[in-house]
């Protein structure tokens, strides 16, 4: 089953569009607490509220190997555990093709990742070897959700920002490879819009809601699709770190479908 | 001392613009060798010859937990054995500051290395927490080697290249942070003057001599500063799969060299 495959069916068996950002801050975590024993927690509390989890591999890179055995083993877990919920590993890599073959082995092999994001500035040959992965999804930087963002991906080329250049491109490469997706900031509800008309019905991983403060109702009107899909909404902080990650998934994935029918 | 510090030393010592990309292909490698033994013997071969090694990170991800724990044992052999010379984790990363500081850590921190390869798409905060290690290099992509660099990176913002309009910024933060390189493809030999002209005597880390057919001699004639430094060239399959790896090292540094008393 590809990728957006997989993720339609979670989508609907959650009747969520949330995802889970498992990115567990070492110092944050109890001494005595592995990454992967903190991850199972939130992942046994938050797995019915879900379409998708994407932990972060700077996090576990962080620690050194044990953290990327945390890494595998959390994967590995939802994969025996809850087979039907996507894996997004949070990569933002690219590379020249020689070694972005070498990435793909890494992401898609060794961690067992659905789908990996990743970054255009090197452009489609350094993200080819991804691609032609087809049964898994490739999320590709468009409008990220940092304040400086604006730095180059406002830039104006020929009367359009390059955001949109390289929404224009995915839309191009998609055509032919079929399992592109963009990462569009929740801080970005204008600029939603303008990649929403660019990219048809693609699929959008929207990071920046919670401690990010994106604008929710605002990405929701401006990015969802007619069906009420279109959009995995990806919360991370907000969610791990709360009190009860049960009640803040359930809430935020209520709050999304709040939206979804409006 | 600092990265650029160090390498200025390397470079003086080894009379050497020369920089060895340690990136072991598996599928390479015989049977029973580690890319840690492959590497060693890359290493005690080319040691003399080069200013700098470059362990690009994806060849030992896709190996797993092994080829990254061969990682770390590679760059700790260049620390005891060949403490003058820097290690640079091609690394190409950038993320929401959050993360690029578990990334930072990872990277100077666990791995040790001297200076890192960062991805220039996200905008400054992405990479403020590698800059902020005053101690190490962020060599930031400006103009890569692959063949569709062009899909992005020559995009005309306001009249000049979206690569020009990063070289800007990255010469305008190494104002405060001083511990900034570019990345310049050695297929770029037109580019490089331009970018020359926007980085005063800032230093280029230039892949793509070899394999991927760059031009030498109109990238040292065009960005060569007038000391005969400001550039690092960095080469690996060529050198690391060649029958003798010590004479295609010393080939390569006299090669550069003549081009530096040119």
């Amino acid at each position: 089953m590809d990728f957006k495959t997989k993720l339609d069916k979670a989508i609907s068996k959650s009747s969520s569009l949330l995802c889970v950002g498992l990115d567990p801050d070492p110092q944050k975590l109890k001494k005595s607490e592995s990454q992967f024993q903190f991850n199972k927690i939130i992942i046994e509390a938050t797995a019915a509220f879900v379409c998708a989890y994407k932990p972060n591999i700077g996090f576990y890179e962080a620690v050194g190997l044990t953290g990327l055995e945390d890494l595998k083993n959390t994967i590995f877990f939802l994969k025996k555990n809850y087979p039907l919920i996507p894996v997004i590993l949070d990569a933002k890599r690219a590379d020249i093709g020689n070694t972005t073959l070498s990435l793909a082995e890494a992401i898609f092999d060794f961690y067992q990742a659905d789908a990996v994001t990743a970054n255009p500035y090197m452009g489609f040959d350094s993200l080819e070897p991804f691609l032609k992965r087809r049964d898994r999804g490739v999320i590709v930087l468009c409008h990220t959700s940092n304040p400086s963002s604006a730095d180059f991906q406002e830039l104006s080329v020929n009367g359009q920002p390059l955001y949109i250049k390289v929404a224009q491109k995915v839309v191009q490469w998609n055509k032919k490879y079929k399992n592109l997706l963009m990462v569009v900031g929740a801080t970005n509800p204008t600029q939603i819009k303008r990649i929403r008309r660019v990219a048809g019905d693609m699929t959008f991983l929207v990071p920046g809601i919670g401690v990010q403060s994106g604008n929710l109702e605002k990405i929701c009107q401006n990015g969802l699709l007619k069906n009420g899909r279109g959009l995995v909404i990806s919360a991370s902080r907000s969610i791990i770190y709360a009190q009860d990650p049960a009640m803040e998934a359930q809430n935020l994935k209520n709050e999304i479908n709040k939206y979804r029918q409006g």
